[in-house]
C-alpha cells in the first residue's frame, strides 16, 4: 500500500514562486479573477478529492483491471472509478478550463495542468478518462460547428459523457499518412447535417469503451473517397457510441464497438480498446483531408499532459521511497551508528540512498517547473492582450512541448526505476505498490509520440523546419536571467555553468541545423542526444530559478535549504550528462551504420 | 510471441576467439579433454534444449504463474516445467560443473555460464530452479562435510532433489546480521550425527517450494544459542524437507514449509516463497558462527549467476526487437525511400533505432565477454597447475564479481527498455513479450546484492581492504594489451582512448583511496558511480578485444563488421559516459546532504 499527499507546498512554491503565475495570470483576458487565493483553494480541493477518493484505488484497481464482456462488447472498470468519477464531474474538475459558454469554468490551463498532475499521482489509469474527454472537447472547441459543440462538447464538459481520440491503426501508428479507415457519405441527418459512414479498424484507443458516462464521443480520423494518399488525405469525424435523439440524448447505438481490451505491462484499470467502426454513423468536423492537423492542435495540449504523467507517477513514487528510506533499518552508517539505540540506522544514512532520493527530487521538481512554465505559456498564447505576446509565447509553447513531453516521460523511467531500488527486493513484490509504478511509467514514453518522435519534433520541425524561433526566446529569456543575476550571491556556483551551458547549447543547435541541411539522416542520428542535451540545460534553468525564488520566499528554512541542496546536487552530478549527448551528437549518424 | 536461438556464433567468438578459452582450459588440471570440439558440442545440445523446451515455455508460464495451496503448502509450477526439468536432468545438465566423484561432469565453470546464458534466455523463471541447486552444491563441496555431500549433495547433482539458500528475514536484507533465526541443539540422528532444531521465517526464498523434484535441501542461514551478536554469530545449516530414511530417500516430512509465495512484478514462474521453519531438523554445515563467510563463498557463483540473467534477458530482447525493426514498416527515411514499393520503409532506415539497437548490441556482446572473462578466471582460480596464477586469477575474481553483477544487471535495463522502445507503443502490449523482459529484468539489480551493495563491496572490500590487488592485475592487463596493439592499424581510434581511460581509472582510484580514508563517508558517495565507471572502461576494453579477435578470425566480413561498428560506436558514443560518473565521484559526499 502506497501513500499519497498532493504537494501542495511545491506546487505553489512552483507556480507562484518560481513562475510568479498570479502576476501574468491576472493580467490575462478574462483572468482578473485569477488570483492566487482562488487558484490555492482549487489545488486544496484537487488533493483532498485524489487523496481521498483515487489515491485508494491505485492499488486495487491495477490488480482488478478492466473487465470485457465479449457478449455485450462493453468493459467494466475497476470498482470506485465510478464513483470518483461522480464526484469529480460534480465538482465542476470535467469542465475546469472549458469556456463558460459551453458549461465549463474557464480557469487558466495551468492550473487545469497543476490539478492533472494531482490526480495523475492519485490513480494514474483512472485519469485517463478525462484525459482524454480533455483532447476531444479541446478539438471540438477549435474546430467543430456551434452545433456539434452544442450537442456533443456540452454534455462531456458537464462529465455526463466522455471522449475519445481513435488515430492509431495496426499499421499506422507512428505513421498516421499508412491510415486506412474509410468515410463514405451519406444521407443527411434529421437536422439536415451530413453524416458520413466509418469502417475500419482503430487500436490503442483509451476510454474507447466504459461503463463511466452515458455516451462515448469518439474523434476518428478516417479517409474520404476523393483523399489524396498519406497524410494530406485524412479528415477527421465525431462519431458517438449512442446516436443523438432530437433533443439531444443518447438514442440509438451506432455502429460502433470495442471488439476486445488489450492485456498491457501496466495501466491496467484503464479501458485500452480495439474499436470497429462498421458503417458507423458520424460527421466531419473540420475541413476535408485536414484531419491530421485538426489533430495535432490537439496533440500539444495531450503530449503535455503526458509529460505531467511522468512528474505525478515520479512524485508519488518519491514520496514513498523517501518515507521507506527514513523507517527502513538496515546496516549501520559508514562513519558510525547514527542511530545506536536501534538494531540499524536507516536507509538516509547511506549516501547512496540519498543519491537515489535527491535524483527524483530533482527531476520531479525540475519537471514541474517546467509543465507549468509550458501552461503558462499556453496561457499567455490563448489570452494575452499584446498579439505580440501571444504569438511569441506559442512559439515558446511550440518548442518546449517536445521536451516537456520527451524529457519528464524518460526522467520518469529513472525516478519509478530509483524509488522501487531504494526498497530492495521488497520493491520487487506486488503490494508494496512500487513495481506499479514502474509499469504504469513505461507506457508514457510511448503514447502520444515515442521520445523518438518528440526528438524528431523538436529538432526537425521546431528548430530546422521553424528557424528555432521558439528555442531563440528561451535561450534569450535564459541569458537575460544570467546577466541579471550574475552578481547574485545566492545563485554563485549556478549561475556561471548556466551560462556555459546555455551557451554550448546554442552553438550546437546552429552547428547542428548546419549538419542536418547538408545531410538530413544527421537530424535522425542527433534527434534524441539533442532532446536529452536541450532537457537537461532547461531543468538546470529552472533549476537556478528555484533557487532564486527560494532565496526571495517566505518558506522556512528547511524549504529553502532542500531547494540549494538539490539544485547543487543537479548541477554537480546531473548537468555533466550533457556531455554524453554532446559526444554523441558530435559523433553523428557515422557511427549508427546500416544494420542487416 | 518472441523468438529465440541461442547466438552460438557469438558465444563461441567470446569464449574462443576473443577469450581464447580452448588454450587456457585444456591447460588446467583435469582440462585435458576440453577441446573446443567438445565445448561447441555442449553449447549446441544446450541451444537445443533452450529453443525447445524452454523458450515456448516463456510468455505462457509468465501469464500462468505459480500456484499455491494453502492446505498442502505446496505450489503447482507452470505447465511444461516438469517435462523440462526432466530432460534438463537426464541431459546431465544439473551437474555439468559438479566432480565427477558426486556424479557431475567436471565440465568448466566458463562452459556453464555459456550454457546458463541459453538456459536464462529460454526461460528466465524456470532457469532459476536449477540455478538455486547449484550454489547449494557449490557450498557443500566447499563447506560440508563427506557424509552430507554423499547423502544431500548427490542428488542434486543427479537432478532429482533441488536446492535453496535462505538468507533474507522481514528484518534482515541486505543486512544479514540483524538475522534472527534460531538453531538449538537436539538429539542425534540414528547415525550419531548432530542434529539441530531451526525455527524461524526466511522471505524471498526463490524456488523454496515447487514439485520439480522429490525433495528440497534448504540451506540455511540461523543462530545457535551461544551465538555473537551481529554477523559474526550466523552459522549455516542443512535442512531437507523430507528428512532421509536410512536408505537416504526421502522419509517423513520436516517441519519446514512454505507459508505463502509472493506476487512479484515479474519472474512470476518462480516460486518465491516465505518460508516457516518449526523446529525443523537440520544439520550444521561448515564451522559454528562462520556461515557468513560460507555463504559469501557461494555468493561469488550467484552473483556471476545473475549478472548472466542480465545479459540473457538483454540478448532475447534485442533479437526480437531487431526483428521487429526488420520487418515492421512504417516512415520513410529521412534521405529518401529506401523500400519504394512497399507502403514504408521499415524502421531499420531510422537512424536512432539503430542508436537503441547499437546500444543493445554493445552492451549484451559486451556483457557476455566480460561474465565469460570472470568465469574462465574462476576455472584458473581452482585448476590451474600453477600456484601464483590461481592466487592471480582468485584476486582478478573477485574484483570482477561485482562489476559483472552491478554492471551487467543495470546494463539489461536499459537493454530491455530500449528494446520494448524500439517497438513503440506496441511493446506495452502483453501478448507481444517484450514487457515480460523488462518485467523480469527488474530483479536483478536487486536480488543477491543489490546494486548499491555490489558498489559498496567494490570500493570498500576490492579496492580499499584488499588495496586493489585485483584491479592491478586488471589494469596491468589492459596495459600491457594497449601496449601490444599501439601500432596496430586495425584497431586505430581504439586503443589511444582505451588507454587514456585506463589511466583515468587509476588516478581515480588511487585519489579516492585517499579521499575515502579520510572520510568514509565518502566511500558511499562514490561507490556507484565508481561502479559504473569501472565497468565501462572494462567493456571499453573487451570490445578492442573483440575487433582484434575478429580482425583475426575466420568469420564472414559481415561479421568482423558488425564487430568494428559496434565497438566504433561503444567508444563514441557510451564511453563518453565515465564523464559523468567521474563528475560525480569528483562531487563527493557533500552534494549529497541529509535529508530530513
Amino acid at each position: 500500500m502506497t501513500i499519497y499527499k498532493a504537494p501542495l507546498d511545491d506546487l505553489r512554491f512552483a507556480l507562484f514562486d518560481v513562475l510568479g503565475a498570479e502576476r501574468t495570470l491576472t493580467a490575462l483576458q478574462g483572468g482578473e479573477a485569477h488570483s492566487r487565493d482562488l487558484l490555492d483553494a482549487v489545488l486544496e480541493e484537487a488533493g483532498r478529492l485524489s487523496e481521498q477518493l483515487l489515491a485508494p484505488t491505485n492499488a486495487p484497481a491495477d490488480a482488478e483491471g478492466c473487465h470485457f464482456d465479449k457478449a455485450t462488447q462493453t468493459v467494466t472498470t475497476p470498482k470506485g472509478f465510478k464513483e470518483a468519477f461522480k464526484a469529480f464531474a460534480e465538482g465542476g474538475w470535467t469542465g475546469l478550463t472549458n469556456p463558460e459558454a459551453y458549461g465549463g469554468q474557464a480557469l487558466p490551463g495551468v492550473l487545469g495542468t497543476a490539478t492533472t498532475e494531482i490526480f495523475q499521482s492519485g490513480n494514474l489509469a483512472w485519469s485517463l478518462y478525462p484525459l482524454l474527454s480533455e483532447g476531444a472537447t479541446h478539438a471540438m472547441e477549435l474546430h467543430g460547428e456551434e452545433w456539434q459543440r452544442e450537442r456533443f462538447m456540452k454534455p462531456i464538459v458537464a462529465g455526463r459523457w466522455t471522449g475519445t481520440m481513435c488515430l492509431t491503426e495496426p499499421q499506422a501508428g507512428s505513421d498516421l499518412g499508412l491510415l486506412k479507415t474509410r468515410a463514405e457519405p451519406a444521407a443527411a441527418d434529421a437536422d439536415g447535417h451530413a453524416v458520413y459512414k466509418i469502417s475500419g479498424t482503430k487500436i490503442f484507443i483509451s476510454a474507447g469503451e466504459h461503463d463511466l458516462a452515458e455516451n462515448i464521443v469518439h474523434l476518428v480520423l478516417a479517409r474520404l473517397p476523393d483523399a489524396p494518399e498519406g497524410s494530406r488525405g485524412i479528415s477527421m469525424f465525431i462519431v458517438p457510441k449512442f446516436k443523438l435523439d432530437a433533443d439531444g440524448s443518447p438514442g440509438a447505438r451506432n455502429t460502433v464497438a470495442a471488439g476486445a481490451i488489450e492485456h498491457k505491462m501496466g495501466i491496467h484499470a484503464c479501458s485500452t480498446c480495439v474499436m470497429n467502426f462498421d458503417g458507423a454513423e458520424g460527421y466531419l468536423i473540420g475541413k476535408p483531408h485536414k484531419g491530421l492537423a485538426a489533430m495535432f492542435t490537439m496533440m500539444n495540449a495531450a503530449r503535455l499532459s503526458v509529460g505531467v504523467q511522468g512528474l505525478a507517477l515520479a512524485e508519488r513514487a518519491l514520496q514513498n521511497s523517501l518515507n521507506y528510506a527514513r523507517e527502513r533499518l538496515q546496516s549501520r552508517s559508514l562513519s558510525g551508528p547514527k542511530f545506536p539505540d536501534k538494531p540499524a540506522d536507516n536507509l538516509l544514512v547511506q549516501p547512496d540512498v540519498r543519491r537515489m532520493l535527491l535524483t527524483q527530487r530533482a527531476f520531479v521538481e525540475g519537471s514541474r517547473a517546467l509543465v507549468l512554465y509550458t501552461a503558462l505559456q499556453t496561457d499567455i498564447e490563448h489570452r494575452a492582450t499584446d498579439e505580440a505576446a501571444r504569438q511569441k509565447a506559442g512559439e515558446l509553447v511550440a518548442f518546449l512541448i517536445p521536451i516537456a513531453k520527451g524529457m519528464t516521460t524518460e526522467l520518469a523511467q529513472e525516478c519509478t526505476k530509483e524509488a522501487l531500488q531504494i526498497y530492495g527486493g521488497h520493491g520487487y513484490i506486488a503490494e508494496n505498490g512500487m513495481e506499479q509504478f514502474v509499469r504504469d511509467a513505461r507506457i508514457i514514453t510511448l503514447y502520444e509520440g515515442t521520445t523518438g518522435i518528440q526528438a524528431a519534433d523538436l529538432l526537425g520541425r521546431k528548430i530546422l523546419q521553424l528557424q528555432g524561433v521558439g528555442a531563440k526566446h528561451f535561450l534569450q529569456e535564459i541569458s537575460a536571467f544570467c546577466q541579471q543575476h550574475s552578481a547574485d550571491e545566492s545563485l554563485r556556483g549556478l549561475i556561471g555553468p548556466l551560462a556555459v551551458a546555455t551557451k554550448e547549447w546554442s552553438d550546437l543547435t546552429v552547428s547542428l541545423a548546419q549538419r542536418t541541411q547538408a545531410n538530413p539522416e544527421e537530424l535522425g542520428a542527433a534527434a534524441t542526444d539533442y532532446l536529452y542535451y536541450s532537457g537537461y540545460v532547461t531543468l538546470a534553468y529552472l533549476w537556478v530559478r528555484s533557487v532564486a525564488a527560494a532565496e526571495a520566499g517566505t518558506q522556512s528554512a528547511a524549504f529553502k535549504q532542500a531547494k540549494r541542496d538539490t539544485a547543487a546536487f543537479y548541477f554537480a552530478r546531473i548537468l555533466p550528462r550533457t556531455l554524453v549527448h554532446k559526444a554523441a551528437i558530435e559523433a553523428g549518424v557515422k557511427t549508427l551504420p546500416e544494420i542487416a
